[in-house]
C-alpha cells in the first residue's frame, strides 16, 4: 500500500510536472522570434499568412519580431483609440500587400520588414490630423503613404546595404514629413496640427510635477506607437517583455535617459509629461543594448550613450523642424542607431551582421555557442 | 504601247517611292539619339563640334539626346524671350567649355552631359532675377554658376556611380539654391523674386477655371525650361516628339498627373495655371517610362506612380523651401527618379544600365533583339 | 704662425658653421610633420604622449600636423582669451581621451585625428555662449560635445572611406549645430547668441572702410579658431608658416578671396571686418593648394576656384541657417574640399591618397622622387 501510494503520488507529480513543462514550453515557444511558426505557416491560406506578416510588422516598430507581441500591441492600440487601431491595421496591411505586388523579396515580406513603416505613417497621419476621428477621407493618404513606404524601403536598401545597415524607419520619417509639408496646417482637405518645439516658452511659469515626469517614462514606450495613454503603454511594454525581457529593460532605461536629457536642457513640461522626450531615447537604447550588438556590460554602456545622444539630437531636431511646424518623429533615434552601427573600435567587436539579428537573448546564446565552438575547434586543432 | 505606259508609270511610282523613302529615311535619321552624327562630326571644326555638343546639352534638360531637338528647343526659348534664350545659350556653352578645359571625359562632353546643368542654372537665374531683362551684370553669375556645375557634376559622379545612378540635375538644383541664398531677396547687385509656396493662401477666394487648368498641362512641359508661354511650350513638346514619341506621351501624362496631384491637396490656382505643378511630374514620368527602363505595361504603371510621387514631393518641398523664399526647382523629380533607379523587385528587371540608355524606342528594340539573341542562343545550346 | 692663424680662423669658421648648421637642422626638424618625434615619444609617459597628441590635434584644425605649431596656436588662444584657451585645451584632451577609451585606432589617435573636432566644438560653445566667461557649468556640454565628436568621427569614417575621403570637420559642424539647436537662444541653463546672417540689412548705411577690410584678411585666419583679435591671429599664421610656408600663403590668399567674394555680393560690413567672410575661403584654399594635391600652377588655380566656391557657399549657408539663428561654421569649406577631392579630370592626377598626405613641401618632394624613380625604372627597363 505504502509503495502504491508513493508511486501514485509520484505519477501525479510527474503528470503535473509534464503539464507545467508543456505549458512552460509552449509559453517559451511564444517568446523570441518564433521562427518555428514560419515553417508551420508555409502551406496555410494567404489571408492567414498575411495576418502573421502584418503582426510581425506591428511588432517590428518596437524592434521586436514576434506575431504574438504584435497582436498584443495592436490590442493596446485599439484599447487606446479604435480609430488609431484601424488606421494602424490598414497601414500595415496596405504596405505589406504593396510589397507582395511589387515583387519584393518574400523572406523580407514574411519577416514583416515591409509592414512597420506603413503602420507608423498611418498612425502619425491619424495623430496629426485635426479633422477628428472617423474622418474617412484620411484613409486615402493613409493607403497612399503606406504604399509609398515600400518604394522608399526598396530604394534605400541597396544604398545602406553597402555598409550592412538596416533601412529601419527612414521611409516612415521621410514620408510623414513630406505628407505634413504637402498638406500644410490649414489644408481644406487634410488639415493637421502643428508640432510645438520642446524649446518653446511655457505659457506660464508652472512648477514641474515629479509624479507626472515619472509617469512620462512608461508613456515614452507607448509614444513609439504615438500612443499617449498609460494603460496601453504598459501593455505595449508587456508585449516587449514577451519578446525579450532584456529589450524591455533597455526600453524603460532609454525612456528614463531621454527624460533626464530633457530635464537637463529645460524642455517644456508637456514634452516630459506625455513621454515625447523619452521615446527616441528608448529606441536608441534598445537598438544598441542587445539587438544589433551582443549584450555585455560594454554594449550596455554604449546603449546608455546612444540613448543620451538620441535624446539630445531629438530635442535639437524638434527645435529645428518645429520652426516650420513639423515633428521630428524618430529621426534622431534612427540616425543615432545608424551611427552606432557604423562605429569602429571596441563596439564593432560586438556587432551582429544584420542578417543574423535575433532576439537579444538568442543573440547572446548563439554568440556563446559560436565562441564555444571556436574554442573547441582551436582545441581540436591544437591536438 | 500598253506595256510602255505601264512601265513608265511604274518607274515614276518607283522614283516617287524611292524619293519618299529617302525623305523618310533622312527624317528617321533625325529622330532618336542621332549617333551617326558623332562619326560625321569627328573631323570637323571645334566650333561646329561645340555647337553640336551644346545642342545635345539643351535637349538633355528634357532627357532627350538629339541636337536637332536641342535646336528646336532653343528656338522656342528665343521665341518666348530673347534674353532668356541668350542666357541659356551662354550657360550651355560656358559649362561645356569649362568641362573641356577641366579635362573631363570627352565622351561625356560630346554627349552633352556637361551642358544641361549650366543651361538650367542660367535660365533660372534669369527667371528669378528682379532686375529685368538685359541686365548685363547678370552674365557674371550666369558664367560662374554654369562653370561651377561642372565641378559638382564631376564630383558627384564617382559617388552616384557606386549604384550606377546618373548625376542628373543635382548640380543645377544645388547651384541655383546656393545662388539664391547667396544674393538674397534685396541684394543691391543681384536682386531676385521670392518663390511663393503652393500651399500659401489665395489672395481672395476665386473659382478654379477648368480651361486654365488644362492649359497648365502643356505649360508643365515648357516649365522644365522655366518657360511659361503656351506656343513655345508646344514647340518644346514637338521637339520631344521628334526625339521619341513615347517620351513625349509620358511628358504630357506626367504633367497631367502633377496637375491632378496639385488639385488633390488644393494648391494655389496660380501654381496650376502656370504649369509649375506639372513639370516635376512630367520629369518623373519620363525618366521611368521608357528612358531608364524598357517600356512595358508594368514600367508604364511605375511611371505613373513615379509621376505622383514626384508631384507630391514637389509640393512638399516647395512648401518647405518657400518658407525661406526658395524654389524647389526639380529636386523632387530628381530624387524620385534616383529612388526609382534604386528599387529592387519587379521594376529592377527592366532597368537599363546607365551607359546603355538610348531613346525609349531604341531601348525597346535593343531589348527585344537581346532577348531574341538569348532565345536563339539557348536553342543552339539545346541542340 | 701665418698657417696657424689661418687654421685657427678656419677652425673657428668651421665650428661656427657646424653650429649654425646644427641650429638650422634643429629648426628644420621642427617644420613639417615632425614624424621623427613619434619614435622618440614611443616609450615616454602617457601624460607626455597625450600632450603631444593633443598639440597635434590643435594644429590639425588648421590642416597642419605639428605639435610645436599646435603649442604656438594654443598660446595665441590663451593670449586672446584665457577662458577660450582653457575650453580649447579641455576639448582637445577630452576627445583624445575618449578615443583612447573607445579603443580607436592608435595611429589615428597619435596623429591627433581625434582631437581637432573636440577642440573646435569647445571653442565655438564658448564663443556662442551668452553667459559670459568663466561660466563653469559650460564645461559640462563642452566635455559631452567633445566626447561625442569621437562617435561621429568613428561612424563617418567607414562611409567616407569608400571614396578615400577624410572625415575632416564634419563631426564638429554637426555637433555644434545640434548643441545650439538643443539649447536655443533663451535657454535657462545654457543661453547663447544668435548668429546674424551676412545678408541682413545694415543698421544704418555706413561707408565701407578699406583698412578694416584689409585687416579682416589676417583675422580670417584667426577665425578658423573663432579668434577675432589681430595679434593672436598673426601668431596663428606664424604657426602655419612654421609647419609649411606654402600652406600659409594659401591661407592668406584664401582669406583674401573670401573677402572679395563677400564684397561682390555686398555682405554686412561686420562680416568683412571680423574676418568671418574669409575663413571658409582660407580653409578651402589650403585644402586644395598643396595639402591633398601636389602643388603645381594647375592645383594653384584650382585652389583659388575652391576658395571662391567655399566663400560663396558659406555666404549662402549662413543666410540659410541664419534664418533660425544658427551659424554655418565651416560647413562650406568642408563640403567644398570634399567635392574637390571627388573631382575627376585634370585635378585628379595630382590627388594624394589620404594615407600619404604630409606637409605640402614634403608632398612635393615625395612626388618628384617618385617621378624620378619612375623615370629611372623605365630607363632600366628600356635597357
Amino acid at each position: 500500500m505504502w509503495m502504491d501510494t508513493k508511486t501514485e503520488a509520484e505519477e501525479a507529480r510527474r503528470k503535473h510536472a509534464s503539464l507545467s513543462q508543456r505549458v512552460l514550453n509552449s509559453l517559451l515557444s511564444c517568446t523570441g522570434d518564433m521562427v518555428h511558426l514560419d515553417k508551420y505557416m508555409d502551406d496555410k491560406w494567404f489571408v492567414l499568412q498575411l495576418a502573421v506578416w502584418g503582426l510581425r510588422g506591428v511588432a517590428r516598430v518596437i524592434l521586436a519580431n514576434n506575431p504574438l507581441c504584435g497582436a498584443l500591441i495592436l490590442a493596446a492600440l485599439y484599447w487606446a483609440s479604435p480609430w488609431q487601431g484601424l488606421l494602424g491595421t490598414l497601414g500595415v496591411l496596405t504596405s505589406t500587400l504593396t510589397a507582395v505586388i511589387m515583387g519584393q523579396d518574400s523572406a523580407e515580406v514574411s519577416a514583416g520588414l515591409h509592414g512597420f513603416n506603413g503602420m507608423l505613417v498611418s498612425l502619425l497621419m491619424g495623430v496629426f490630423s485635426s479633422a477628428g476621428d472617423w474622418y474617412w477621407w484620411l484613409l486615402l493618404p493613409v493607403c497612399l503613404g503606406s504604399a509609398t513606404c515600400v518604394f522608399l524601403f526598396s530604394g534605400l536598401a541597396p544604398v545602406l546595404d553597402r555598409w550592412d545597415l538596416p533601412v529601419a524607419v527612414f521611409p516612415f520619417n521621410i514620408i510623414i514629413v513630406l505628407y505634413l509639408l504637402c498638406t500644410g496646417h490649414d489644408n481644406p482637405y487634410f488639415p493637421h496640427h502643428n508640432a510645438i518645439p520642446p524649446g518653446a516658452l511655457e505659457p506660464n511659469g508652472t512648477e514641474l510635477i515629479a509624479v507626472e515626469v515619472l509617469r512620462g517614462i512608461p508613456l515614452g514606450v507607448g509614444q513609439i506607437f504615438a500612443c499617449g495613454a498609460l494603460g496601453p503603454s504598459i501593455l505595449i511594454l508587456g508585449a516587449v517583455v514577451l519578446y525579450s525581457p532584456l529589450l524591455a529593460v533597455h526600453a524603460v532605461l532609454g525612456s528614463a535617459v531621454g527624460t533626464l536629457a530633457g530635464l537637463s536642457v529645460a524642455v517644456r513640461h508637456d514634452s516630459l509629461y506625455t513621454g515625447l522626450s523619452g521615446f527616441n531615447g528608448a529606441l536608441g537604447c534598445m537598438a544598441v543594448g542587445g539587438l544589433f550588438f551582443t549584450f555585455s556590460w560594454r554594449t550596455h554602456l554604449y546603449a546608455i550613450a546612444s540613448a543620451f545622444l538620441s535624446a539630445y539630437s531629438d530635442i535639437a531636431l524638434r527645435n529645428l523642424l518645429g520652426t516650420v511646424g513639423l515633428p521630428a518623429c524618430s529621426w534622431a533615434a534612427t540616425l543615432t542607431a545608424t551611427l552606432m552601427l557604423l562605429l569602429n573600435g571596441s563596439l564593432a567587436a560586438y556587432r551582429i551582421p544584420i542578417g543574423q539579428v535575433r532576439a537579444p537573448e538568442d543573440n547572446l546564446r548563439s554568440r556563446s555557442q559560436w565562441e564555444a565552438g571556436n574554442t573547441a575547434d582551436r582545441e581540436s586543432t591544437d591536438v
